[in-house]
């Protein structure tokens, strides 16, 4: 073992939807030494929201960069109680954010909404992740490239979000000039808080992660970068003045260094290098121990699926994938995102919705319905469903997709539809493990994180059934924050790659839930099925599909609700 | 007003599965002036079982005489009490039963399970109608008759089912042997009653009715009556025995007249006409008022849909009904019979396993969650299902169907699930109605009556929505009696025909669910969804069919299930 006084650790910085946490972590083991949550104060458990609009969610920016000294100095003061930590030892940090949240900043580089002139206007303020307002704008894109032949949207998965970079800025350009005027550049929150605590908040030099740019920017080095002027103004005059010339880069890199004033505030010294940022579960998998071969499955009301791939073989556009990046999850490799719309949503939904009193409270269900679905053999309950009440992210891109359960009888019970739900969402796993397979991508390995992952036996055992691969848990319960610790250390040159860092940082638990042959056969009949609802309900090209079924039924349901808004 | 010492009365006995009532009712006006029910003592709820055999259903005969006896003594008791009635004042009896039932008997017409020999023994007991032990020999009757290019099923739907008559006497034949020998011939229910009470119990001479007959005995005057000696034969040597030779009739018939013994063990004269009997349902259509172009639905956990058409006019074949009988329902009209295998079974399984605990206990659950699904806008919810949880009778003919349902989201309530299925069943109403007048057999009027037609006001005014056609209740809470009643009344001579009877005798209530245009309109388009559901996931010739779908999850259902038995 190191001796006390030669250990080293670095910082990783999670933002998420509703707070941030700070990780200090012994760089030599991986060893979570010390942690602290600051919830984001304004707005609803940190969202500004518009009663008027439920599209509408964005956050005070204000609240990130009080976020950082929070978190940061609090996670400090408490790791001082570990015997060998001191400020001094810390060697780096790392940042992790939700995404694509831009922020409007001006020349300067501050954030719009923490002027006075703008601290009431929701347009300046971060454009949340899901915040879906510009939905219109986004199928705009989707047409533009589309129809003008461009490649853009071939690195993810052919269908531009609402969620992204360029739609937000889009809209705010249509339906808030006076913000568009005053803002000099659009900042991805994973840029915006390392530019900010390194002081290097230049827009037109601070640096932009590779992550951020490639999977919600259309960045891509294929076409020099940002989609072209050409392209940005056909869709709206001016759009192009928010495209930035600086090359996007990995999180290898460094976005700079802590200034005095911030290292003042959270208690370490300046100059401290701060790695680029990127998103939380691109940053995650890295904790959970990604690599060529092994996926990571980020498991909590949706999933994010990571994995890096070899840049020496060329990749083909894999369809249906949420987004193919150079570098985006690790320095040198492609990083390959895929998802699902809502897994433990599904879970949350059933039991908040559709569980008798038997079961107890919303926090009892869960684990009673477990019990009892943990019971029941694979197909025992002669049930299957589609896993799309929240759409299908991956591999059909299609938000307007819903669910489906087929084979209830009069004697179905709430365990075994919560088990064929499970089941649904496993069998949403396996299509994407396929797809990458089809298209050359072989997935040897899965190691998944997140409180299903952890808390949930059964729906691990059904998931290393259905997809007839060991499936491994992460050691660590906060992946995020230590993939960012992780950055930070290979960026301040502590490791000389990722992969060094990760053979140090990461690691499994010693439960592996292994296929179980029996499960495995009944298991690939009910792939079978599931395989053709999917195709037919959600595929056009199917024969007699019935992809136009759930189109029909959420347009008479918008005429129904009279709502002039999808 | 008739004066009271002029009035005359008629007497209905309804056999139902668990319990007999006994009906008085005031043949001038169809005032029900005593009821009174009777549970059968044996078995639980009146029902043999096999803990070993959970498809076997038996009745002992035994419960059906003291039936007769205790609930027309008690309601004749009762009836004393009205102004105007004397037991001398009754003209007829009718009786009504479940079906197809069948009883066997010794050359005297008595029943094997009433003899000491054999009343521990299952197989020589009524044979209930849900009774299932016989599904082997139903397919084995259905392909021998298909193959053999019979007519015999064109009158019953084309697949002759496990709950019927010759089913239930080749099973016996086959596993019961000590049975089969002792019994001279196999008498329905429907029959064996009024035989009982009227001694005209001789099988050779007794009346049989044409209701059970035709729609469950493959008997029908095109082919001289039941199936021929060959075809029988064919399907077990000496099955044939079992072919009874006299002609079936209808219920403006008498099967005899009170015997002296009954009579006096129930308070009324000897020599009181006895009408022929019939299937519950039949009598209860003509109870609610059933004619030529009025459809009755009876609405109980499943429906049964009956109406009459003039045999002037050759109708032809209608796919999928479950039968076309002449003089079944009504003298002198082809009976028409279709239903739904399960309607209020449907909203009991959804109140039972997936209603949360807010809404309360069983019973109160389907008052509020129809109340709050009574809130909600046709198609609103954005749901839609399929309503067979227990198969389809009409016009699919296929017990291994599932329930489906599609178009979940994260927010779908219990209420809206709740009224997705109760809308399933109406599209599944329409499609029966669709069906007869597909092959010219027109609907102008339909009558409902049972417990969800009486209590139920969303439920109704769904139906008038979404079969685009006003809906009316029956006056009666107690339809099938009322029409044992009515053809006790016309049997004995007081009325002419049924017709006549019926005018007096039946009526329906006040208030008529209309249907709201708004409402139909939304709900064409959401039939159009369920048409395409139904047909790709219940037929084999669909483009691009599903219909292996449920087929494949039956069967990995049971062998997950280990069962041998389907």
């Amino acid at each position: 073992m190191a001796n006390s006084s030669d250990k080293q650790f670095s910082i990783g910085v999670d933002y998420g939807t509703n707070s941030v946490r700070a990780l200090v972590v012994d760089i030599s083991t991986g060893a979570e030494i010390a942690t602290a949550v600051f919830d984001y104060p304004s707005g609803e458990a940190g969202i500004l929201l518009d009663s008027k609009d439920p599209n509408l969610a964005r956050q005070n920016p204000a609240d990130y960069i009080e976020g950082f000294y929070h978190s940061v100095a609090s996670a400090v003061r408490d790791a001082a109680k570990t015997e060998g930590f001191t400020p001094e030892r810390v060697v780096g940090i790392g940042v992790d954010t939700t995404g694509s949240t831009p922020i409007p900043v001006n020349k300067e580089g501050v954030a719009l909404g923490t002027l006075p002139d703008f601290k009431d206007t929701l347009a300046a303020h971060a454009w949340l992740w899901k915040d879906h307002t510009s939905h219109a704008e986004a199928q705009e894109i989707t047409r533009a490239a589309s129809e003008g032949g461009l490649p853009y949207l071939a690195k993810c998965g052919g269908t531009y979000s609402s969620e992204w970079y360029w739609s937000k800025i889009l809209h705010c350009l249509r339906t808030a000039p006076e913000v568009a005027k005053a803002t000099y550049s659009w900042v991805e929150l994973a840029d915006f808080v390392p530019a900010f605590v390194t002081g290097n908040t230049n827009p037109d030099s601070l640096e932009r992660g590779i992550c951020s740019a490639g999977h919600k920017a259309m960045y891509h080095t294929d076409w020099g970068g940002l989609p072209s002027v050409e392209f940005l103004d056909s869709l709206e005059p001016g759009l192009s003045r928010f495209r930035y010339s600086t090359p996007a880069v990995a999180s290898n890199h460094q976005a700079g260094k802590l200034t005095a004033e911030v290292a003042e505030k959270v208690g370490l010294k300046p100059g401290i290098p701060v790695a680029v940022g990127a998103f939380d579960a691109h940053m995650g998998a890295v904790g959970a121990g990604c690599g060529k071969g092994t996926l990571v499955k980020i498991m909590g009301t949706s999933t994010c699926d990571c994995m890096p791939a070899p840049m020496t073989e060329k990749l083909p556009d894999v369809p249906g994938l949420c987004g193919i990046v150079p570098e985006s999850i690790m320095p040198g490799m492609y990083g390959l995102e895929a998802g699902q719309s809502a897994v433990g949503d599904i879970f949350n939904w059933f039991v908040k919705q559709l569980t008798p009193a038997k079961y107890g409270t919303e926090a009892e269900a869960h684990f009673k319905l477990t019990e009892e679905a943990a019971q029941l053999k694979p197909g025992e309950s002669g049930l299957v469903a589609l896993d799309w009440n929240n759409g299908n992210r991956t591999i059909l891109v299609d938000p307007l997709l819903t669910g489906v359960l087929v084979g209830q009888t009069l004697h179905s019970t709430a365990a075994e539809v919560y088990r064929a739900l499970v089941e649904a969402t496993a069998f949403g796993a396996l299509t994407i493990i396929n797809r990458m397979e089809e298209y050359g991508v072989q997935v040897e390995d899965v190691i998944n994180c997140g409180g299903i992952a952890e808390k949930n036996p059964m729906v691990m055992q059904i998931y290393a059934d259905v997809c007839n691969r060991p499936m491994k848990i992460s050691r660590s319960a906060q992946t995020c924050a230590l993939g960012a610790a992780i950055f930070g250390a290979v960026a301040a040159g502590a490791y000389p790659s990722v992969e060094a860092a990760q053979a140090k940082m990461t690691g499994v638990k010693e439960t592996v839930y292994q296929p179980i042959a029996e499960n495995v056969a009944v298991y690939q009949k009910l792939f079978k099925i599931y395989s053709t609802l999917h195709d037919a309900f959600g595929t056009a090209d199917y024969s007699g599909s019935l992809f136009h079924v759930m189109k029909d039924l959420l347009e008479i349901r918008q005429r129904a609700r009279g709502a002039a808004d999808a």
